[in-house]
């Protein structure tokens, strides 16, 4: 089933809003195999969304369409749909209800432009909305299917996962081949680096295929086999990654597709360890991290912001000559706050990042990018200096890399990179 | 100037990487009034590629292509370019002792296909990379602009800032029609309630374009207006933008693209008070918000993430009655946090923030979504409890939002919502 993602509105293609639900929906798509090819934005605009319906349709067996779906008058998704399958608008009740539903729980009235949402094509199948007023569409024709969701992230998120993807399964019945791919989650290692380091490659895949994703976060790397049968596919696919692991496995920190802060959730929740963290540059990017796994309140103790010094001093002991003699952004202190948020804290770990993440704030000697990270437990105590770049925000994504990685080294025993 | 901007990778289609870059491109274009109509993604494919690329220049004067320019085997844009435009490779001098130069500084070995990444198209004008290795290209033919750049953001968005958008100025000359834009930001309102607070659109707008951009920090108004001089243009936007505030202002925190955190950066720096934050589950999430911008060192004295109720007590000064009566999710606990974090800090002003995000953390009459914040100085001290959804990082960010607007209002005096 070959698929194409159409997102409809201007704020997309202005950069106003980033295009997640392309994203999500080609993910959850391509977990069942379905080939998404292609993808496109289009504006609010009639005769765009005419032609790229148009164009899309003639060429796919699946086109997911969102966005413009809204109650206001710059929604004009559903009226394009009405022309382009020569369809009408008929009243809907069971949306009604839902519509009447949703606004007695948020205690709002309902008001005539959310009474109006209930009207839908009637060529459809509606997919119902639990937590929004827009109601989707599954249309059939010509055996082929158009599928229109609203574009609130949440909204069509929950219309995938409860009957979109339910029905596409049903539809697409068993498959033909088997594809199965496989993410290798790497850092710390450039993509130029690893590449060779993988050696002959057409040898090390012998069919199968490899994407190299690199981000600031680290390199990630996709297998991908498509075979007639499922135990070939599974054989080939544990093959390419077993010589993967020989040749790089000192940089792997995940072959499950898990972020870093849930490795290290595991760790450290299988080793019954408690995490302290003491942060000033990063401003708790690093903390929010760790706690953005559910659960992390189990081996995330506490965080401290220490941004001014005179924090440094009161709450994690740090030493006021120390700061003096070679200031906040020193591999001095790094130790100091990781040592002492671990002692207040009475964890067994404690993290700490001082640095200058810029624009401003650099110093004779100390530049914008510069950062000292300390790991401490009760026998070990690692400090390293980094130099990121002079984005601010990249610059916290990095260090908060980089900590993370030296954090799942100490715990892991694995020694830190020169 | 019609333009179209295409992003080539797998990662992009399966929804393993956000096409940030589209939204940058597009946003950058949009702003020196290059009609950005459409945009889309496709595949590592060399057929697919080069149908996309057919169909695209016919139908626009500017496309701007990135990704599938890295040194691995699975970059294949070059390859797909010099058989579009049926020219051949050669090797650039200066690309070349930029990459030497990089490799140099970064204290690494410059490998065979580092090399090899200085051969570029022969009938395009080279685009330096200061951020990398792979070259931009820049092609005119036609009295068309092919531009490409490499995936990584960071290395494509100094390519735009410092060659494409100036030379594309340059192209562009006196313009026809004078386009301005203007986004107004609320939150705390629902789209539709919004709607309909403004009364009569048609009337409103005079011709006017607006768009409603709902997100879960709120619905953003955007403004288009589009006239034969700029003095006509500037007087239509401003009398819209009159309009909106008179009938919404309560609700609007930004007419200048700002952040609230950058907003409320500038309350805080204007008044010269001082901010402590403390919080439980957001685990860090708004004091990095507020530390992203740049200067907030000025104002945000520290954060404390007090996950334990261990940490509330020894750090904040929580009553231990008072938790063991209450609960750590409480608003007699929200209160205590926000007043003992200002207290310990010498600040001016206490944040706090208590609840439970989800999934799991639910207690008998304390869902997941329940959210206490508080916010005191040392006369007033105020605190109200929020119901947020299920999803736990979408509770993250809707808590920030409600806490960066409950602070807000405390420092310009607006009574908080019901």
């Amino acid at each position: 089933m070959k698929a194409h993602i159409i997102t409809i509105g201007d704020e997309i293609l202005i950069g106003q809003t980033l295009n997640t639900n392309a994203a999500y929906i080609g993910e959850r798509l391509s977990n069942i195999n379905i080939d998404v090819r292609t993808s496109s934005v289009v504006g609010d605009d009639e005769g765009d969304i005419l032609k790229e319906f148009d164009r899309c349709w003639k060429k796919n067996d699946l086109l997911v369409v969102t966005g413009g779906l809204g109650p206001t008058h710059d929604d004009i998704t559903r009226k394009c749909i009405i022309k382009f399958f020569k369809t009408e608008l008929i009243q809907n009740n069971d949306v009604l209800e839902d519509i009447k539903f949703l606004f007695e729980k948020r205690k709002r009235e309902v008001t005539k432009v959310n009474v109006d949402q209930a009207l839908v094509p009637k060529i459809a199948k509606v997919i119902r909305n639990s937590r929004g007023t827009a109601p989707g569409a599954w249309i059939e024709k010509d055996n082929k299917i158009f599928i229109v969701m609203p574009g609130v992230p949440s909204e069509m998120e929950k219309m995938m996962t409860s009957y979109v993807i339910p029905n596409l399964k049903e539809k697409l019945g068993v498959p033909e081949f088997t594809i199965l791919r496989k993410t290798i989650y790497t850092t710390g290692i450039p993509e130029s680096t690893l590449f060779e380091k993988l050696g002959d490659i057409e040898e090390l895949l012998n069919g199968a295929g490899l994407a190299f994703l690199p981000s600031i976060f680290g390199v990630k790397l996709r297998i991908t086999v498509k075979e007639k049968d499922e135990e070939t596919a599974k054989n080939k696919l544990s093959e390419v990654e077993q010589k993967i692991i020989s040749k790089a496995g000192r940089y792997i920190y995940s072959r499950d597709e898990e972020a870093l802060e849930a490795v290290i959730g595991k760790l450290l929740k299988d080793r019954n360890l408690k995490l302290a963290v003491a942060e000033s540059c990063t401003g708790g990017y690093v903390s929010n991290v760790l706690t953005n796994i559910s659960g992390s309140s189990e081996y995330f103790e506490r965080g401290i912001i220490s941004y001014s010094n005179a924090s440094k001093v009161e709450i994690l002991r740090v030493n006021e000559d120390t700061l003096a003699e070679y200031g906040a952004v020193s591999i001095e202190v790094a130790r100091q706050m990781a040592d002492g948020v671990k002692s207040i804290a009475g964890a067994d770990i404690g993290l700490a990042i001082t640095g200058i993440m810029g624009p401003g704030g650099a110093t004779a000697g100390k530049p914008v990018g510069l950062v000292y990270i300390s790991v401490c437990d009760d026998k070990v105590c690692t400090a390293k200096e980094f130099r990121f770049g002079e984005d601010r925000l990249l610059n916290k994504q990095r260090t908060s890399q980089a900590a993370l990685e030296m954090l799942r080294r100490h715990i892991l025993g694995i020694t830190q990179d020169e």
